[in-house]
């Protein structure tokens, strides 16, 4: 799994004069090695500190709690990365997570095939690595002087999907999908945002066969701040809007993708907003082909809904999307981002007239080599 | 919120000659201030790290991402606690959340009453604090030689409940019920793990009127390791016995409780098993009052079970619940701590023949003066 990646991690690292390397970030260590505990509720309760990977001579360990047999057992059959856990939990003496993840860590520093005498700067991603990982770091392999921060160096390599990640990227896609065809089903007046989220919700983790974390928005437009928010206990009302962005996260790769629904025929003032959103989305996926310049998309966007005589939408046109909800590169004002084949976007244009109604439109695309393949699948029509 | 267990903490602080400290890890900070971001699709994906509570001069101050101004609004009235938000999401420049969050720690820091002056030790969470904040820490207030670390400080003080605590986790445990009733209507031969789960969870959901993550295993018999696993697209067969043992989170406090379930008449063995799994559980309820010794508590009931003629379980008896799922005090064999009143716990004993049956139950209560109070209502009888 995800050779490729470490691939090119080896390369960007060795460029850079980093013979070795602890990456800490959750999203460093799925994109780098395939591995992803599950979300459910937050991280491991046994686990004494987050997963590591260390890279030396050119190979890539993981260090992890012993939570995970699956994963890691598929991670060890690589050549150039192997899995090391340790105790997570225990009854029959003192937890001690933090203490056995320090003697896997100690253990797999020592045995480095060029030890203490390596050369080369020291990589840690600062933003992720705890305190009590880097004074073992500095106790192990000696002066950390040389240390240099690595944080976000992976990103600019995450935007280009290769064909593996791009089967795991179709699989939540899919999710997605299957969770906004329910909620088209289900929005109806006086059902409320939290019935439509569950329903969905149900929808896609049956067809998953398995726990799917679902983020983001599913509001009514009557709300205040109609553009983004958690299903509460609002109810649908009549004349209401209903904005569904949803992302699911199975395999440590997301969905996106956003739909708005109405419970009876929209007024004459939505369907037109409607209509401009979608033409808007229209016109942002008619501009992706490998060259485009990303604030440029932005900028045409925007102003194609402002030109019409709505107000500017207060977020970004669109974003990647892969092992985060939200990555490189942004759809956005001030970006010199050139886009590239291999790119997995989301473009989503919005109008929203605060406490009245709101609505938004949103599609998953890959970059080709001439245009973009739509990934998205779901109905964006008014009923 | 959470002024009590500030004041306890200020003087067990004091106590240890800690004047200052930095709390990263987020069972410490739910605990201190009340503050729990959402779990749904893991950290804030837009934090320049975790939540972090610096106390100084008998003060806290909560240093986070400016996504929750709900919780932290209502925290702001709190005249010993206040946050410090900074920007994480942004449409018109780069996203910035770790110079921001460096920026707005770096202001709490200068602006502490006693400044790089104070005496005393600097606390800190060193499973939990990354590398890049304690290297601001050094840097704005010196040498932190004297630096010690406190994970693990609260933990002891966590045990026992108050007032405040008892309704976050009373409001949790109605969801569970809610969840395990619609565990009982569910389970039926040919549906699948994931259909009661998504079911008790939409059931839990729509209760609750907002999203809540929801933990752990639900399982069926036959599966070779019956007693912990999430739901998979295992179907349930005539035969099986199905254990949901789940917990739910919200205001950062969790449920738990287990309950066995039969898709039809149970057999003479599952029926046997599961009466002495109900009486030893009656038998560990019983035991349970201030002074009680765990490791006694837990000798018991393993023992009662075995006398039964079953193997031993492989888990603990019981442990307690409240910022976090599984937590101080855990009732297993080598423990030698003393229940006192008002401490949660979860009692939990159960048979497993692997690849055939299992059976669990689960209750969950708070020691009173002379005894316990079941918390749990779930309805724990066979059909």
């Amino acid at each position: 799994m995800h050779q490729f990646q470490r691939s090119r991690t080896r390369k960007m690292l060795k460029q850079r004069g980093v013979t070795r390397a602890l990456f800490a970030n959750p999203k460093s260590i799925t994109w780098l090695s395939g591995f992803a505990p599950p979300i459910q509720l937050g991280p491991h309760i046994f686990a004494g500190g987050p997963p590591l990977l260390w890279y030396e001579a050119g190979h890539f360990t993981l260090v992890v709690v012993d939570a995970y047999p699956d994963i890691t057992d598929e991670i060890n059959k690589e050549l150039d990365c192997t899995v090391v856990s340790y105790q997570g939990y225990t009854y029959k003496e003192t937890l001690g997570g933090a203490d056995h993840l320090k003697a896997a860590l100690r253990m797999v520093l020592g045995s480095g095939r060029n030890g203490a005498k390596a050369r080369g700067a020291v990589g840690l991603e600062e933003m992720h690595v705890p305190v009590h990982i880097s004074d073992l770091l500095f106790e192990a392999i000696g002066d950390l002087g040389n240390r240099v921060a690595i944080d976000g160096w992976l990103e600019p390599m995450r935007k280009v999907k290769n064909a593996e990640e791009m089967e795991k990227l179709s699989e939540n896609f899919a999710l997605a999908d299957i969770g906004q065809a329910a909620v088209r089903r289900e929005v109806q007046v006086g059902k409320r945002e939290i019935d439509i989220w569950a329903a969905a919700h149900g929808a896609i983790q049956r067809a998953a066969g398995r726990r799917v974390p679902l983020g983001n928005d599913c509001v009514v437009g009557q709300r205040e701040l109609n553009f983004t928010g958690w299903p509460l206990d609002y109810e649908i009302k009549s004349q209401d809007t209903f904005i569904v962005d949803r992302g699911t996260g199975i395999d440590g790769y997301f969905s996106d993708g956003c739909g708005t629904y109405y419970p009876n025929e929209p007024t004459r003032e939505q369907k037109a907003a409607h209509r401009t959103v979608a033409d808007a989305l229209d016109l942002a996926v008619s501009l992706i082909r490998p060259g485009a310049v990303a604030g440029e998309i932005d900028e045409k966007v925007r102003r194609f809904i402002m030109d019409a005589g709505y107000p500017d939408y207060p977020h970004h046109t669109g974003h990647g999307v892969g092992v985060s909800s939200h990555e490189a590169p942004r759809i956005v004002p001030y970006s010199h981002e050139v886009l590239e084949e291999g790119i997995v976007l989301m473009l989503e244009p919005g109008i929203y007239l605060p406490g009245q109604f709101g609505v938004r439109l949103e599609d998953g695309l890959l970059v080709t080599a001439d245009g973009a393949e739509i990934l998205t699948k779901h109905d964006k029509s008014m009923p």
